[in-house]
């Protein structure tokens, strides 16, 4: 699927519309084949052991299956997930960024899919997996 | 499954070992039936328009079934939220707090799994659904 | 949510869309409050040690969700499942039916989402716990 | 993770265990790198309009899973799914094959994480996706 909106863009779209996480993630890759987004680890995300936070990991799959949509259907502040089944399978490491790598599955009319594979930079295993649902606007152009 | 750890004990537990979340969320009712929590909705879950963030629904799911959790196995930081499905279903009310109904389906020698359904308060109609399975330790008194 | 198809009804609409399975489901109960069906255990759904399979367990939960979106908007053989998340928590007792309750949580212009308890008739803790998504056909009535 | 049992052995141990699926379902590839199997679709899978029904499907994924993390423990009847999530996305094509993809992304202690791509034969979107946990036995060799 061909991209509608560019790495530098999507990064400024997000700054509009989630000011809240400017400055939490940056895109590395994001072309027809393949996104990579980067949650930049920060004390605030962090449990207790430097660990990276479950709510966190979840925020970073779903700005990250967002981005991989909007990137192919445009910017649509109004896309909302509505499903989202996550797999946490290893303690990230402290001192490390997290790295989700994003493929989309489906895109069609009415629903986005995206599996989202995330991994402690540097590190060959995973530690979570998710997949999410997006459900878009009717009408898009 | 009755408790072994009350509501006051509870609420000191999660300063202790989540302090980055302290005045986050509260526990309204805790006892062999239920557990009711309040996530305190702040500016800073908010998402434009004026509704709590994906991310932090997902918070107060997984620390709903954590404290259901622990209220039935005693005290064990080193529980980790292994699987969650959340279906979001409304868009959460502006300016009011979220509560959390949690039951404990299963709590087994290694696992517990928890179903939360969350509301807007003061709203008949759920805003999310969620399940949530802990891996717990191996050795448990 | 007021019904728009009673129970003999919705059941002959079953053995029409889903010939195959005729015999193996029945409607204990149809009514504005919740559904339960009925999954008539035989041995072809049987794994060895006598428990009933998991496959044989999603479509209980399936066709539960199925029934209970029909019922309340109508007989719609287009509507299909989009996501379904399942968690197994104990070993069914062989020898007894399954027993599904069915909550509609949400019934939306494009999505309905249902949350299905599976239970062994006459015990108390339940076997299996499944939410589902159904996309529904975007002309409706 | 190398492999402990061959694709050869796991067909007979299956044939043992499940013995009501024998002929269903056939090994394609199993490798270090990657699991495929097959699902023979016959009419008793199809539902209303020649697609393959969604139990099916599930079961697909389900011993697909049981096989990737068989060939890399032993074979051990014992092991549970515990949750699984699926997300259907594309109606299967009627006369051909599914073809499931597996890759093995946690074997734990306790517990196994796989991720299902299900695939009409031939066709290159896919027609679901899932993952799965099982539990696994206590005492490994």
């Amino acid at each position: 699927m061909s991209l509608v909106v560019n790495a530098e863009e999507m990064g400024a779209f997000l700054d509009e519309v989630f000011p809240q996480v400017t400055g939490m993630f940056g895109i590395d890759v994001l072309d027809e084949d393949r996104l990579v987004m980067r949650m930049f680890v920060r004390d605030e995300h962090l449990r207790p052991g430097g660990t990276v936070s479950g709510p966190s990991m979840f925020g970073l799959a779903d700005v990250s299956a967002y981005v991989a949509t909007m990137a192919r259907i445009g910017k649509q502040a109004l896309a909302v997930t509505t499903n989202c089944s996550i797999d946490f399978m290893r303690k990230p490491e402290s001192g490390r960024d997290l790295l989700a790598h994003t493929r989309v599955l489906k895109l069609g009319r009415a629903l986005s899919v995206c599996d989202v594979l995330i991994f402690s930079e540097g590190i060959e295993a995973p530690v979570a997996r998710a997949s999410l649902t997006y459900s878009l606007p009717p009408q898009r152009p």
